[in-house]
């Protein structure tokens, strides 16, 4: 029997994708999408693209007899939601905020930091889970072999985000016109997701103590995340794919390329990919998602997946963007 | 038990997206697929994206033992392939190329031409099928009920198509830097589609003899086709609403609008939508779709099911990139 | 001795080209930049690629000793603003709003219409200048030879324009995250610069009383206008190549290209090409310009020089982006 | 009187914003563009923007009593032209390649490194000009400060470059359908540029010897380039802003940015815009340029600005495209 699912916070970008993935996904029903702005109206009033898709209307009364609800909620909101609402204890919570990412509990719920390469196990017995950012999902999966293995050092990292990684509100660098052919950066050296990637690896190489160095720079494209990170390591080349690849190995998402990856590889998938080079005594790893997708709703899904005792792949298999 | 499907020249653009397609759907399997220049390479040493979802191998070999051959060539080519290659009497052939739109057959072959939108159980007792050109489908689907209502009167259309109906050969019309942030037209008024398109409308309207005017626009985005037609009309905007919803009723993948459209709406997905409005005496029809998919793969794999006998949308309910 | 010019409304984007045209201006002193909300603010506080050129500040205060205003205000605002003011008599208005562009007056003062083009020696003889709206510019461009040899009827016309065409408000269409690779179109068959078009057309051809049929199309670019029109014509390509080009002889910014035209061979300047193609008893022009120059406040800087007596191309000899 | 310059290598991108700029210069007379593939065409069928600006034809004569030659040729091909092309002596030489940035000299001409802000007094002096790289001129002058004073060690850099930057051959990193929308990644830490970093880094300070770590993206986007630095620093953020502003007092096209800087601010100007951040231990320098002009020709010419006794800024006062 399908399992059922329901969404709070359905009118955003997150929720819009948790849509859209849940609606396609063969084991799972989507039960009800909740949104306080948006109760009585179609879906498709606000996620135009469902349209022909389904008929199902938002809703401002949520349903306890699912089996699974994603919070798709702004960071902080999360929380209170929690808080101020009645959820019945049987339902499983994926939340896609920051809000429990660094061990944080509401009510006695306790939340597993939701990203299987690190923590399978661990999430397949999780009652909820805390769904990683996305930028973090993309360095983690570029650091997990080397924090496994104890190699970690001080790490220097750039990642390239799409300007879907800044939600649908409108701003001055959310302008078409400002943004079209522009770079820019912002929280330099100090952006909030160091926080759990930092919590991950030291659970993995318990006396990682290195810097994090990540300079986050807004692209000029919508969808997706590129990470490049380096460190000193010992390693060579074939040794560090070695260790890659072992890593990995069974982990439906994430690949290791032999060849020079692009960013519209993954874009619209559930996939990571990632590259190798060792310049001197540097290793250089490159790593790429798709923000919404792998680091956001597309790993919640694979979070409910395994909650559930659902196959990991299910309702994931997507048709790449590729152009 | 599953059929089996080939496709001939899947190195290219709408190869690699029947590839993508007939990867994830449920009732086919994907035998081979053929490419001279690539064979015995993987699919990914071409199609990156694909890294981690196969490791099937390009093949110069055709196994006739198939149920269905993609033929994914040039036009011209395609004629002279099946000219020249024995191909079972028993295998479907869907073609992608302009060589058997308009009534022409090879070696006995004949071929029905794929838009089911018009012709849906001439496809399904079909043998072979000539798949509509990208252009063509949006334009006809947003005339057809018109000319089944005797309606239709000169026509003016523009139409705005991503690079990607280009090919991936490299010209100086494909180059980034040339191509970003700017526009321009081609086969202004002369676009070889007007044969396709006028044929399958005087099929419906037998007297139609109106000009259909044609600016096809060179668009800076890689995916997607804007189509605008207008005409004289007396419908109101309500009748013309009601004769398209009932034309479309029925048809999985055509869906009319009663709001604004825009292109990202359909992209990377199997669905047109149209939208109408009147100005005094004009009907404006608005059509959208993705080029490669609708336009193309996605049409094909859509007169594949029709001809096997498979469910219309099998393989096709595919998430929206939206952003 | 310079002449001196002010502008109200320097804020935005037309107030901003503005700006940076009559700081490059070599017969023209840029004596203030009037803005209430930033009154006190540097320039390059509001227009950030100013900083390095000058140190001027936004002023509340309005000098009234100057030669020139150009009035960068919204649709409506230029009207009011007058009423309002007191501006010296002295003073040449340049409106670059629609208030005054259908022959509209304010407190006595009297605009021509400023598409030099069509009305050079009128402009150089007014007193105040009401600038052509941007669609409406590339569009009489591609007309005014067929108006005053009186080849005029009814014209179907497609024009896509940049974001920069909207302003600088934020709205869900200019959200990055919506308009890049998208495509959408507004004010079908019914935009406001229709008017004005066929106001100038009737002036060069009184009899002219056919449709023009106009399809705005928002494109996924900051700047440049595309427009392709065509109409019934008797006239040869040959004919009709000698038409424009003795019609634009003499004027500096207007140039007939007999090669396929793209946009950016005019974006960041105030030139205008057109391209002409023939296709059976139907002639097609294309016209392209950018919306923020030659479509606003380039054209409005000619203006000035022609009513200030200036060499008409001063200060608009602008290096292309090109790329 | 004027000067006049002639361009070798007129029909790449580098010629021709080179002959964008000469044409508008107001003390230097474009004596002749020299292309062996394009002799006897006009620089419009190249570089079709011109069109209405020049009917100059490209030469394959090369006219020896110009003051002032530019070299806009390939790596490696600029040596080559001189070894085996008779240019008189007293011709200047501006040469945009890699080929004499490291100190190397051909047929007893010896060339000055070309970076204004670092050699100006030298390039005054100077015979002939090596005009540095792109990356290398943005990456230098944002540390250019840091050397002089003694501060520079360990470097890590980021550097996201627009497409022009690769020319504009057509190859598969250079395809519309493949870069729009891509981010990727090219000799990631062995870049070449690197060399002629250092030479000028240890120029100023003699002991430097800390790794240049340079990761170089390839933007979606044709012109512009971002570079992000940042390397243990023990000035305080006012500290450094002091060493910053008062380092480029006095060089009119490099300034020190207090607010967040984004790239559109400098594309189509010759201008540098640095901003700093202080995040803990570490110097943050991000530093933006228009590849083409600060990067290529626009400093190509303020160099010869320098070399002739112009003013500095000659010809080089650009209108900003900024959207």
């Amino acid at each position: 029997m399908a399992k059922r699912a329901g969404i709070i916070g359905g009118a955003g970008y997150t929720g819009g994708e948790a849509i859209r993935l849940l609606l396609n996904h063969p084991d799972v029903e989507l039960a009800f999408v909740h949104s306080r702005s948006n109760a009585g109206n179609p879906l498709h009033a606000v996620h135009a693209d469902l349209l022909g898709d389904t008929d199902l209307l938002f809703t401002s009364e949520i349903d306890n007899s699912v089996d699974v609800i994603f919070l798709c909620l702004g960071h902080g909101e999360a929380k209170k939601f929690l808080e101020t609402t009645d959820i019945a204890d049987s339902v499983h919570i994926i939340d896609l905020s920051q809000d429990f990412r660094l061990g944080e509990s509401v009510k006695g719920r306790e939340f597993v930091y939701g990203l299987p390469e690190a923590n399978r196990d661990a999430i397949k017995k999780a009652h909820n889970v805390a769904n990683p950012g996305c930028f973090a999902t993309a360095i983690q999966l570029g650091l997990l072999p080397l924090a496994k293995a104890g190699l970690l050092n001080e790490v220097h990292t750039t990642g390239v985000t799409g300007s879907t990684g800044a939600g649908q509100s409108l701003s001055a660098t959310s302008h078409f016109t400002w943004r079209a052919n522009n770079i820019s950066t912002y929280k330099v050296l100090t952006h909030q997701h160091l926080k759990e990637i930092r919590r991950t690896l030291q659970g993995l190489q318990p006396a990682y103590s290195g810097a994090l160095n990540f300079v986050p720079v807004r692209g000029d494209f919508p969808r997706g995340i590129w990470i490049t990170s380096y460190l000193n390591c010992d390693l060579s080349l074939e040794e560090a794919y070695e260790l890659y690849t072992s890593f990995y190995e069974g982990h439906p998402f994430t690949h290791v390329s032999k060849k020079q990856i692009d960013l519209k590889q993954v874009v619209n998938t559930n996939k990571v990919l990632i590259q190798l080079e060792k310049v001197e005594g540097k290793l250089v790893i490159h790593s790429i998602e798709d923000n919404l997708v792998k680091g956001a709703s597309g790993q919640a899904v694979q979070n409910m997946n395994l909650v559930l005792g659902l196959e990991e792949t299910a309702g994931l298999k997507l048709k790449s963007i590729v152009f």
